[in-house]
């Protein structure tokens, strides 16, 4: 079969280098994809497909690095912001939405009593600590080595442009390793105002890690006896392993959740969600931006909600995942070649479990996505509630095509 | 005549303020307004003009603090959102009108070789400061007491949650006072990153303060010998002074200008340009966010920036705020009344001269917007290029009105 070309995307890029620095940044930066093997420019999309500005269609498995969770152009979602953009987006006060969305996270996540609201994920990992800081009157905090809280300088995967003050109270412990974080507790007890961690670790570059049986146990027990305020960066995970908040689907209890991505299904917004006793500090902790009292992501996370609740979406994602990801695996067999499956099936991973420097992957994803599924070689994958066994299927046809062009470059 | 009501708001806000901090957090913050005389919730808005869930409609001079700048519901503006929404917003990859909208922003904006897009203001101010210290490879940052960018740690005019590593490395001097700046810089002489500035001074419960003669030659005199980044954050009155830049209309050369609020109409965008000599640095300091690529407020800051060069519409705010002010400041005197007026006319603001507590203030802005007219007594207020001498007749009437209350109320 013809593979996809890029020529639209490349040349448009060379030009965007003229203009933008590294012409594309940040997590969609094609300086980690193989040139010319990629798309680097998105025309449009629908349900679980989307299609490059050369015309290409993709079945896509990063969902918009988590954002689109139901389809693109979901009609229930669209509807509801069509309806709210009439009335207007942003204004001097917030719309009546925003108090119906409150309600409707307050009952549906477990735990939590109140919530805010804002764009960016970073926004509310950064907001959080703030308030567990006003919480405890203490200055540190611990997170997982390698985890990913968003861009603001306490927590960025760059290096550039950062000082020593930006985290000299941010302090690491290994995911899983519970010697290492009691190791940091015992260093810094009393001083420690908050623990963030990710429901799961998805590091880039990476296997996902599940957490090992008692490891929340641990974190919670501990934090409760330290009085340390336990934040939830739900932030990837949210929405798409419980909707009543990841917390659930590992079984224990956060002070603090903090959501992006999926809640509004490509429409920006973020929330933070928290138990009642820091609601004072949250009052106290000055939170705003220009556009986060804006109605029409709000509108759209409602009907997200809502969609949700209708279709189990959660089960959805995780059935299309798994039929995926066992796919994955038999066909890897059937070649001779050894794949490593990582994360729930809702947010699954896959890398060659005889490598270490991702050279297979980024061939086996390069040749996938150069026949129409869009998979990233170093980053976890996203399912959404549009896909389809027929996607499936599909993709799997594409993954055995490029199985057999690595195991002609690489042998095994 | 018949004074409007907020029984809706007040009802709305009671049940809000038991499922989120504070009811209505930041700057849309009704804590600071007068209770009950105060629309607290947004329906819709066309024009000028907005409805709240009462059903009151208010002439608009805050203009959603500014995101509102060629009116609600802009044809224009909403025929390109509706158009890019059916394609998609968020994707894998940003869509071909990023590099559309960088190319029409490096045409428009004085001195400015690139742009990057976030969401916040606070994104770009922070991320601005980081590219600084990465050219620089020194850390302090010197801004202006009292001046507001953004609600970051290291700038939030919030108190609680603060550590004393957020700010260690930013100091204070006092806008038009040579003085006090010079004093700053040779203090940390050889450790200053970033001098970060608005264009002009738009404290909250302050008169706007324009530069000083001289004042920004000086500023920029000194940042270019000592080698120091100079960034403009021109997030509030950026596109409401000069297309090209609010330092166009100032006459200066900064290094990395920073916008928001006018750029998208309401649409959520932020964009920070800079000259060639920090693309590089920009290039290594990371940025990114789930929906910084997307394309929809592109869309809109391109239709946003079509609309101004057409119909002139920094033109037409000044001449509709000079009709305001002069009118306000006349009326004032009919009533025997001392008002202070300050800051562009397209971004003034008004308190009473014989005060320095805002109870006149507040009674007066309470009196205009209970007859229809959104007047907030503690922050600038906007003009849009919607705003049309039929409204600025209708508000000089609800001052009117508003003058006479104040006057039997305070005497003088």
């Amino acid at each position: 079969m013809e593979t996809y070309k890029f020529d639209k995307s490349m040349e448009l890029f060379k030009k965007a280098t003229t203009l933008i620095p590294s012409g594309i940044y940040g997590h969609e930066s094609p300086a980690i994809l193989v040139p010319g093997s990629f798309p680097y420019y998105a025309e449009r999309g629908q349900g679980s497909h989307y299609w490059d500005i050369d015309g290409n269609e993709f079945i896509d498995y990063i969902c918009a690095y988590g954002p689109m969770v139901l389809g693109y152009n979901h009609p229930k979602v669209e509807a509801a912001v069509s309806e709210q953009s009439k009335k207007g987006n942003c204004f001097n006060h917030p719309g009546p939405v925003m108090v119906e969305l409150a309600e409707k996270l307050v009952n549906l996540v477990s735990g939590m009593d109140w919530s805010v609201f804002a764009k960016n994920g970073s926004d509310v990992t950064s907001w959080s600590i703030q308030v567990a800081r006003e919480h405890t009157g203490r200055s540190k905090v611990l997170m997982v080595s390698g985890a990913y809280h968003g861009a603001h300088a306490w927590c960025t995967p760059g290096h550039a442009g950062l000082i020593a003050e930006d985290r000299s109270n941010v302090h690491l412990f290994t995911w899983n390793d519970e010697s290492s974080f009691h190791q940091q507790i015992e260093k810094y007890r009393g001083e420690i105002a908050a623990v963030i961690m990710t429901p799961y670790h998805h590091p880039a570059f990476g296997d996902s890690i599940m957490p090992a049986d008692g490891w929340w146990q641990t974190i919670q027990k501990t934090c409760n006896e330290e009085e340390i305020v336990l934040i939830v960066d739900d932030v990837r995970a949210g929405f798409r392993l419980d909707p009543r908040g990841s917390h659930v689907y590992f079984g224990f209890e956060p002070d603090l959740v903090c959501f992006c991505k999926a809640i509004g299904n490509t429409h920006p917004l973020s929330a933070c969600m928290g138990k009642d006793k820091f609601k004072n500090d949250a009052s106290k902790v000055f939170l705003t931006g220009s556009y986060w009292n804006s109605s029409v992501p709000m509108a759209a996370a409602c009907a997200v909600l809502d969609v949700m609740a209708e279709e189990n979406s959660v089960k959805i994602m995780m059935d299309m995942g798994e039929k995926l990801m066992k796919g994955l695996e038999d066909l890897a067999k059937t070649h001779g070649l050894q794949v490593k499956i990582s994360g729930p099936y809702s947010i699954p991973f896959m890398r060659f479990a005889n490598e270490d420097n991702f050279l297979r992957n980024q061939l086996f994803c390069a040749e996938v996505t150069k026949r129409g599924s869009f998979f990233h070689p170093h980053h976890n994958w996203f399912l959404s509630s549009a896909h389809t066994e027929d996607d499936i299927n599909k993709t799997l046809e594409h993954a055995d095509a490029a199985y057999k062009i690595v195991k002609d470059e690489f042998g095994s």
